[in-house]
């Protein structure tokens, strides 16, 4: 470790970090702990002032926002043109969401800012922290929207038009964001910098939650991503013919449930023939008419696969599709593949947990993030942090703040690598 | 066949039976043939008028109405002081409901009041067509509560709080229909007559669109009704933990899709150690969360069982509470007994049919009808007509003409019998 790297990871503060956390937390705090903050509301508007200010008046520090309602607060570096390194997460939640979800990755990237000013290093390269606008996709749907217009500025057109079930537009709901944050900084002196969508970035990682129960369970704080699973979304419909319950026998019966258990039974055994990275899950299951003296005449439920190759989910796919009985449907609702992150940067973040002394484990990420756009624009990379019993989406997410602060310093090492020394000129991507 | 019998039969008219249905289901129309007439609606008020007003002024005739809200136009009998025979079904239907679920068992019985008026016959007893109010359980839930309170008037407190979805409550409703009737009756000189619940009824026979496939698959018009089946829903509460679908590995995951489908499967092949009598059908699934990408933390699910004897049912239920897995709970919903009919009242009803030359077969009931709680009032039995397709509680509801008529020639000779000769008091219950 250098010198200065280490001066950066020595200016961190455990407590600080947990104060930003827990501070965040209280705008859309639920009375159960938990936080209801949806993307471009009043909540989020005032996080992202509370998020701003401290930078706001600080030597060195620029505040921007893009036509995709992303928020950035860039640390300058030596070199004012060479692309930054970016950190950071998202801050809107689900309605009853917990405390951690992207908000920590949010708070790492400031924490790290902290940092860098603690220790009064100059990079190279700037360090900037993004909050990505509409990950979840609750108040409008679909989520990820800010990072994949960042990546392709060709959808914001698409998701201007989006309409929150308020009546409001994303389009307008941005405008706001724009207009409320150039108020408050003009409040402050400051002023709002324009930044462009597409724009080059020297490489991306984000810190988040794990959502899951890996880490946990393996008594790890820092997990590496390797990867983002693929995912492909399914929705089968079997067709049956809706009749009475009493007075129909079976002999003149064509019952979409038994068709359909029999079916759901035989895909979740036809798991059994992969290996034990596949994930098969029937989430939803939706019965016309649903009454209990009525035979089904529509079933309708939808199956959720994942594995780092997507070839194993195409196999699975075609597999499936010789199950289906006759008169019933499959169709692909959603597909992602795999999103494999930056050898070189998870390299990276390895050798700063080794470095550290933090035990690491490799593990894939099997819900999605921001990360996943940013993988096509730049080189990319992701750190989790261990999520007791694996929940998320809900108000006891909980991350016990040594792990958070593990993850942190690790992040901060790679950055701090990244990014390098203006004298020194240490920092390459 | 006596000369009187054979011209009460002779007396009735297809055309007119045919018109009757046809003007009834014009009450509460739809657009797509079927009917909306939900019990004590405007709808089914202007019915009950239209129903009851070409026997206002007929001499020998009383119209009544009892504390549940069920109508009745009595025929008076020679013997004024002898309980009535009792014919008639219900008129409210599903909100998409057919034509002759309930009012085909009415029209029948009003054609065969014309018939005793068209040949001039004066009964020994009187000769009552009623129309049981709420039998469908739509718009005030439970169902066949007209009929249920007359047998036992303890259930009239019960019944009167409850509440429509509009915030109507039944006792109102009853109390609009009762004024709504008096008042019709005065401006057409007539008189509503109070009748108490539970009087004596020397027989009641309910003619009814079969509602199943069984009688159109034999080709047989005329269905002697032996019994309704026993009848048991059953809840399955199956528990799990909702988790993220793409973050929880199989080996952590306690899935209540999996275990539902895997018990549901069991449920739906325990039925093959059963007789084909046996009817048993899963119609509902409820799944908590419901979502695509969500290990589902909760399913509840439905199972209808309906068996001629109720032993079979309680046998079943103890193998499916031993198929169930931990964490899973199972409730009895609904237990409703065999009701088997009045085998003297049977018999009379298939020598009727035989006298007359109409193909006839012995059936069972699989689905609820007012003619449950008469049986255990008075001897009580049943009629079905074959329904097209085994379709009902759908506007494509059918049954045709001849077969409708054929019912009523069966019922009518049947009921003549019963209601006897003023003169040769052949009547006898």
């Amino acid at each position: 470790m250098s010198s200065a790297s280490s001066r950066i990871v020595g200016a961190l503060s455990a407590p600080r970090l947990e104060r930003r956390v827990s501070d965040l937390a209280e705008f859309g705090a639920r009375s159960d702990g938990g936080v209801d903050r949806l993307a471009l509301t009043q909540e989020e508007f005032a996080a992202r002032r509370h998020l701003v200010e401290p930078f706001v008046a600080r030597p060195g520090y620029v505040v921007g926002m893009d036509d995709a309602a992303n928020l950035f607060v860039r640390r300058l570096g030596a070199d004012s043109n060479a692309p930054p390194i970016l950190i950071g997460s998202h801050i809107d939640t689900q309605p009853a969401g917990g405390r951690y979800d992207g908000a920590f990755g949010v708070c790492a990237g400031f924490e790290i800012l902290e940092a860098f000013d603690g220790a009064c290093e100059q990079t190279r390269l700037p360090v900037e922290v993004v909050v990505w606008n509409n990950e979840e996709g609750v108040r409008f749907s679909p989520g990820l929207t800010g990072s994949a217009a960042f990546v392709d500025p060709s959808l914001v057109g698409r998701f201007a038009s989006l309409v929150a079930a308020d009546g409001v537009t994303m389009v307008a709901a941005r405008d706001e964001a724009t207009r409320d944050m150039e108020m408050f900084l003009g409040t402050k002196g400051g002023r709002l910098q324009k930044y462009e969508l597409a724009r080059p970035v020297g490489a991306y990682i984000e810190a988040h939650v794990e959502q899951g129960p890996v880490l946990e369970s393996e008594s790890v704080p820092v997990g590496c991503v390797a990867a983002i699973q693929a995912v492909r979304w399914i929705r089968i419909v079997v067709n049956g013919r809706s009749a009475h319950a009493g007075t129909t026998p079976h002999s003149r019966r064509d019952d979409a449930m038994v068709k359909a258990v029999a079916l759901a039974n035989e895909i979740l055994f036809a798991r059994e023939a992969f290996d034990d990275d596949l994930r098969l899950t029937i989430g939803r299951w939706d019965t016309t008419p649903n009454a209990v003296n009525t035979i089904a005449g529509r079933v309708c439920f939808t199956v959720d696969m994942r594995h780092p190759n997507e070839a194993v989910l195409a196999e699975l796919e075609t597999r499936l599709a010789r199950l289906l009985p006759s008169g019933s449907e499959m169709t692909t609702m959603f597909r992602e593949p795999t999103a494999p992150f930056d050898t070189h940067l998870t390299a990276l973040l390895a050798q700063a947990c080794d470095d550290l002394g933090i035990k690491r484990a490799s593990v894939l990420s099997g819900a999605f993030h921001d990360a996943i756009n940013l993988s096509r624009h730049c080189p990319s990379a992701m750190l989790f942090a261990p999520s007791v019993n694996g929940i998320s989406h809900h108000p006891d997410e909980y991350t016990a703040g040594e792990d958070l602060f593990c993850c942190v310093q690790a992040q901060a090492l790679a950055v701090a690598r990244l990014a390098g020394n203006a004298v020194d000129k240490e920092g390459a991507v």
